[in-house]
């Protein structure tokens, strides 16, 4: 048996400008994992005949078994997907009725009338099947192989606005997929390690994998370094992955959770305790994070961004001594700031920043990316200083993770 | 002539396993068109060494003159790009001693010593050039034509994780392609607009633009409705922009300002005038977003999180009898809001925003989605009803710009 192989080719110039980013890809990929399926081979491309047929071909030359096409099914006249792709495999074009009605009613249904040019959108490849879309009007397509053309590989055509493709994804093409038989699977676990670079995980799991059916992979950003294992058998991986996460031991995250913020969210939500953050430089990033998980507001009681030394002193209740004497970025003011935050404020938990992003603000002995954090669990306190690397975005965006793990330490 | 002919190749698994969202693709795209270039052609291909010579000879044969990969540049097993491509244009490896300094002065300024395996990255193709990493260790390569090779087209290595790719793709390569001369080139000039629908822009700009040299295209996001104008003549394309802007008026943002929070924030620096935030549902995201830009805490004194009541009544002193009577959700609370907020701790504007983000805490009465702003200039001040549809994430991000546009509207 051999994998099924799939290529994705998405077409549109705004990709190739930087105007929109693909999630297109990202969605399919992640849709397909589930079934034990990966992509082998993407392209993105411009709106153009040429390119259309050059990539379609391309991938057709290269073995592949499905071929899916997002974008240009619109009605407008850089939408060329669905004529290209019938000259190339010299497909006749023919009227479909069941789409003519499904336009009529979707116009209708709007009280307005439909314009000469949305009737494209019926011309249908002969023996094509059409995939409905249950948000917008250009239908999805699906080309078997036929009689003309045994070894066609199945084209589907998707829309290219994501709101449109995903659901046509889910609900049409997944099922076909999960007809097909007989090919291999490669299943993929993933396990979210904090606290560690990529080169001491790699160390500490990379020797438990050598020479076996497992092929491993790791990806580091500010949130988490992930570790990917993949297999073909399922029940073998998934005791090859509780095999690595006990080699982690705490720097593996529990399954289920992708970052060290969702880590905290976790845990108060399991002993019954309540969170609020005091924060300078990050700005509100680490309220942000924790308010972007649905049901963070059982736990989390509020922050305050005290971008200000006013704002320090007249909320948090952080002495003009202090700031005075040690400066707003210490130790000191750190430490009062989280005391402050969790007495006043009455929360279990708490957690402080005070620091210096960038790219402006820096001395020789207060640098930029110098950073005290903050983090305290009832009587547990602990204040850590710590020197971060990179640009305003990447400072702020590490801290936030910095901090959570900071707190989770508490956690042991 | 002709136009430069680019062609990016993104490897990583992640980016078809749908980890990892493929914007290095959309970030270098966004940089070439300020240098009126256009990727021709991009792969996305996973970490094996077939695939990164496959798709480099396919851009190859295809006549590509630049050659941009991005990814597998790190010190792990499966970063493979840079000895792949040695390899398929028969280049040694030779170890670079100003790679190996750069890299033991990295650890030893992190008081870490350096893993063995980190000196792979000082290996370099021969007669290449380094292209610092200014945020992590491993270096960008460009490989140039040679007398061994002069068909070679320029092949470009960059390092995957964006934060990485970003500024040396910026500092080094875009300097280098700017010395290249003799092409034909496209440029686009890109106007943020604010407060109107895409449809409605549209209707204004596009007779403006008819029959003429001009190309232009629309792509409305919660931050702004942007409008692309392109042509080949930059004189003639900034003087179109400048008419199109004017047609626009008050709801194209100024030059250099890409969304409603920036045009806040630079309306407060230009006025020496401070700005305040109390947010429940967007939870940090404003003060995030107006932290993010450099200089903040210039205007910016600070952000109240309130996402209890409790914390709604003790730091912004909004009335128990209020939050009883109408609801934390309400009209009411949010003008009590960004009244004390402005009062209590002293700025000239104030915005205040609650709602609900969803998925939960919807009711037939007060639905998801359902978000009462607050937006106070001095004396003037404004609250204001939404209801706005999509997940927690889009409502959120949707709140956020709608808050920024709503305090614009004061400045008039």
């Amino acid at each position: 048996m051999s994998q099924l192989k799939i290529a994705v080719i998405c077409i549109g110039d705004e990709l190739l400008k930087g105007f929109t980013v693909n999630t297109n890809l990202t969605d399919i990929g992640s849709e397909l994992l589930q079934l034990g399926l990966i992509i082998n081979n993407a392209s993105v491309i411009p709106d153009t005949t040429e390119m259309i047929q050059n990539s379609t071909t391309n991938m057709v030359d290269s073995g592949m078994d499905v071929i899916i096409l997002t974008g240009g099914l619109g009605p407008t006249v850089d939408d060329l997907t669905k004529e290209t792709i019938a000259e190339l495999f010299k497909l006749k074009l023919i009227m479909s009725e069941k789409v003519v009605a499904t336009l009529k009613l979707y116009w209708n249904n709007r009280n307005r009338s439909m314009p000469e040019a949305v009737l494209d959108q019926a011309l249908i490849p002969e023996g094509a099947e059409i995939l409905p879309n249950d948000v917008g009007t250009a239908p999805g397509l699906l080309i078997h192989a036929s009689d003309h053309h045994p070894r066609l590989p199945a084209i589907i055509l998707l829309p290219g606005p994501p709101s449109e493709m995903n659901p046509m994804f889910k609900n049409y093409v997944i099922p076909y997929l999960s007809t097909l038989k007989g090919y291999d699977k490669l299943f993929t676990n993933t396990i979210y390690t904090t606290g560690l670079p990529e080169s001491i995980i790699e160390e500490k799991t990379l020797p438990l994998i050598k020479n076996s059916i497992f092929s491993i992979a790791y990806c580091a950003s500010p949130e988490a370094v992930k570790v990917y294992i993949s297999s073909s058998d399922r029940d073998q991986l998934n005791s090859k992955t509780d095999e690595l996460r006990e080699r982690l031991g705490e720097f593996a995250l529990h399954q289920g959770i992708t970052d060290s913020i969702q880590a905290v969210v976790n845990y108060c939500k399991q002993h019954d305790l309540t969170l609020s953050v005091a924060e300078s430089c990050t700005g509100g990033l680490i309220a942000a994070a924790i308010t972007d998980i649905p049901g963070a507001s059982q736990i989390f009681k509020g922050g305050v961004v005290s971008y200000s030394n006013e704002w320090k002193n007249q909320i948090l209740h952080v002495s003009e001594e202090t700031i005075n004497k040690f400066g707003a970025v210490s130790y000191e003011c750190a430490e009062e700031m989280v005391t402050n935050l969790c007495n006043y404020y009455k929360t279990d938990l708490g957690i402080s920043i005070t620091g210096i992003a960038g790219p402006a603000g820096g001395t020789p002995e207060k640098p930029v990316g110098l950073i005290y954090i903050g983090a305290k669990l009832n009587d547990k306190i602990v204040i850590k200083q710590f020197n971060l690397s990179g640009d305003r975005n990447r400072v702020r965006q590490r801290t936030v993770y910095a901090a959570a793990n900071l707190l989770k330490t508490l956690f042991l």
